[in-house]
C-alpha cells in the first residue's frame, strides 16, 4: 500500500509509492523509450485485455466492456500511485504525519487511433475527451474520502509519457494538494481585499492589453501568463467565472475543444510536436471557494530544464518573454480544414 | 535587463531572462551536450581569459588575477539570470507587479582539475570549496538590495549542467524566494507552538530511529528525509542549531567536507555517478529567524521524471522509500584512502 507522508517544515505531502518500488539498479539502466509502436500498445483497440478492466467508456451501442467499439476509454493505472481499495488510515510517528495512500489513479484513453493526438484529432473527438474528464471528475467527487481530482496529460518522453498512445491521467487524492491550496489561498486573500476574483481581473487586463493573447472565442481565452515560468506556457480560461470544471456546459465544451485543439496545433507546428504537460486546475471538493476560485487549463511545453536554482528557490528562469511567445503562436494560422467537425 | 514578474494568484516571482532570450528555433535543435572536454573548457586553468574577470579566488602567493595559480575561482556567469549593475526598480502594471532583474549570478569553479568532482577530490579541496561558499554568502549579504543568496550545484546533463568542469553557482535575489519563505514560515509556526526548532526536533527523532541515517559525525548528520520527494534525496544538517551557513566554524567545515564527500562518493558508487543537484538552504538576510530557521544542504539525485501530476499538485511520487535508500547508501563502505587529507 502506498503511503502519504508530510514534510514537517513545509507541510508538503509526498507519495511513497511502494507499488512502484525501485531499487538502485533500476536507475542504472538506460531510459525506457516511450512505447510508440501500435502493434504492442496496451491502449490500442483489440488490446483491451492488456489493461485492467475498464472503469468507463464511450462506446458503440451493442459493444461490450473491454472489447472494441469504444472511442474514449477509462482504465485503472496498472502501476497506481494511489490505491482505490481500503479505508483511509491516518497516523502519527513522533513528529511525523502519514496517511494511507488511498485515492485513485486512472488513465483516460483519448482516442482509438494511436497516431491522433488532440492537436490532430477531429473536433468532435476532442469534445468527447473533454466530456470524459468532466464525467470522471463528477464520479469521483461523490467519494467522501477524496478531496481533489487532478487531471493531467504527459505528452512525449521529456514530459514523462511512457506510452505514445494519446491519453490523459487522473489522480484523486485524500488531501488538497499543496499547489492547489496555494491558488485557493491566493485567490481568497485577493477576494477578501477587493470582493473580486483575481483571475477575472487578470482576464480583463489581458483582453485590454492584448499582447499576450493567442486566441479568443465566445467563452474562452488562450493567453501566455504575465509571469510565465516556462517558454510558451499557456493558460486557457473560461471568460465567465466558474470555480469548477464540473459546471462546464455544452457550448463551453465546444468552444474549449476548439481553442485547445488550435493552441496545441499551433505549438505542434511552431515547436515541432514538443513534449508538453497540461493540467486542469479546478476547485477542491467541499471547499467554499466558488466566489473566488476560477478554473483553468494550463499547458506547459517542456523545452527548458529545471535545475538547482528552481529546486531551491521555487522561482523559474524563463528565457522567452510571454509577449514574444504569444506573438509567435498568434502568427501560426489554423487551416479551415482543422476546424471542421468530423463525426466518429 | 532581465525582469522579475509576480504571479498575482500564487505570489510566485519569475525571472524573465531577456539576456538569455530564446526563439522557437532554439528549442528545435537537438540538446546541447554537456561540455566535458578539458581542451576547450572555459573553467580550466590556462583558459582564464575565456571567462569574465574573476570576482574572487584562492590562489598561490604571487600569482595574478585571471591567470593560473588558483585552486578555487569565482567568476560572473557569462549569461546571467540577474544582473549586478543598476539600481533595483519596482513598478506596477495594472494588476501586475514587477521589478528589475537586479541581483548577482556567479560561478564557483571548485577545482583546477576538470575531472575531480567533490566525490573524488581531496578533503582539503572540499574544505576550500565550502569556505568559498561562505565567503561569497558573506560578501553579498552586505549589499542592501539583496535579500537572499542561493548556492547550488548542477552535476550532469540531466541535472542541468552545461559544463562538465566541477563548479557550483550562486544567484543572489532582491526578494526572498518562495520556497525559502515557505521553510521560514513553516519553521516559524512550529516554533510559535512549541518554542523549539522543527529541524532540531527532526534531527533528534532521526538520531533516535536510525533507519534513515546515512552517516553521522561530531557536528553533522546525513539522512534521507521521512517525506523524501525523490529517490536518494539526502539532507546534511548541522546537529547544533544555526540559522545561517555564514556562522559555520572551522571544525564544522572539516566535518561537513568529510560527510559531503562521503555521501557523494556513496552515491557515485551506488548509482554510477548520477546526475544530481544540491542546494544550500540558509537564512534570508535581515530576517529575524535565528531561533527557528535551521540551515542545511539538500542533495537531489535526478533519477525520476517530474511530470503533469507533480507540476499540477506540488506533490511528488517517490518510488524508493527513504529507509530503503538509506540502507543502500549506508552499506557502501568508504575506503580509508578517501578520508586522508591531501594538501594542495
Amino acid at each position: 500500500m502506498p503511503e502519504l507522508r508530510k514534510n514537517p517544515v513545509t507541510n508538503r505531502w509526498v507519495i511513497i509509492a511502494t507499488e512502484r518500488a525501485k531499487r538502485p539498479s533500476d536507475f542504472l539502466q538506460s531510459d525506457d523509450k516511450t512505447n510508440n509502436n501500435s502493434s504492442n500498445c496496451p491502449l490500442c483497440p483489440g488490446h483491451e485485455k492488456m489493461t485492467p478492466p475498464e472503469i468507463a467508456a464511450y462506446r458503440e451501442p451493442g459493444t461490450l466492456p473491454n472489447e472494441q467499439g469504444w472511442w474514449v476509454r477509462v482504465i485503472p493505472n496498472k502501476f497506481p500511485a494511489l490505491e482505490s481499495s481500503g479505508d483511509l488510515q491516518k497516523a502519527g510517528l513522533g513528529i511525523y504525519d502519514m496517511m494511507s495512500g488511498t485515492g485513485s489513479h486512472e488513465v483516460i484513453v483519448e482516442t482509438p487511433d494511436h497516431h491522433e493526438p488532440i492537436a490532430l484529432a477531429p473536433l468532435k473527438q476532442v469534445e468527447e475527451v473533454l466530456w470524459a474528464y468532466r464525467d470522471r471528475l463528477l464520479a469521483l467527487s461523490t467519494q467522501s474520502h477524496l478531496r481533489y481530482v487532478l487531471i493531467f496529460k504527459n505528452h512525449g518522453k521529456a514530459a514523462g509519457a511512457s506510452l505514445g498512445h494519446p491519453h490523459a491521467q487522473l489522480i484523486a487524492t485524500p488531501i488538497v494538494p499543496k499547489l492547489v491550496m496555494e491558488e485557493v489561498e491566493g485567490s481568497r486573500v485577493y477576494y477578501s481585499f477587493k470582493e473580486r476574483c483575481v483571475s477575472c481581473d487578470v482576464l480583463k487586463q489581458e483582453l485590454a492589453m492584448g499582447d499576450r493573447i493567442i486566441e479568443e472565442n465566445n467563452t474562452f481565452l488562450a493567453y501566455e501568463p504575465y509571469a510565465s515560468r516556462f517558454p510558451f506556457e499557456t493558460i486557457i480560461a473560461p471568460k465567465k467565472h466558474d470555480a469548477s470544471y464540473a459546471f462546464i456546459d455544452k457550448n463551453q465544451i465546444m468552444d474549449l475543444a476548439k481553442i485547445l485543439k488550435n493552441t496545441l496545433w499551433k505549438m505542434h507546428q511552431l515547436l515541432n510536436d514538443p513534449p508538453f504537460n497540461y493540467i486542469l486546475h479546478t476547485a477542491p471538493f467541499g471547499e467554499s471557494v466558488k466566489n473566488f476560485f476560477h478554473w483553468y487549463l494550463e499547458i506547459m511545453p517542456r523545452l527548458t530544464q529545471v535545475a538547482g536554482f528552481e529546486w531551491g528557490s521555487g522561482m523559474y528562469i524563463n528565457p522567452t518573454p510571454p509577449e514574444v511567445a504569444a506573438k509567435e503562436l498568434r502568427a501560426i494560422g489554423v487551416p479551415d480544414a482543422l476546424q471542421v467537425q468530423k463525426t466518429n
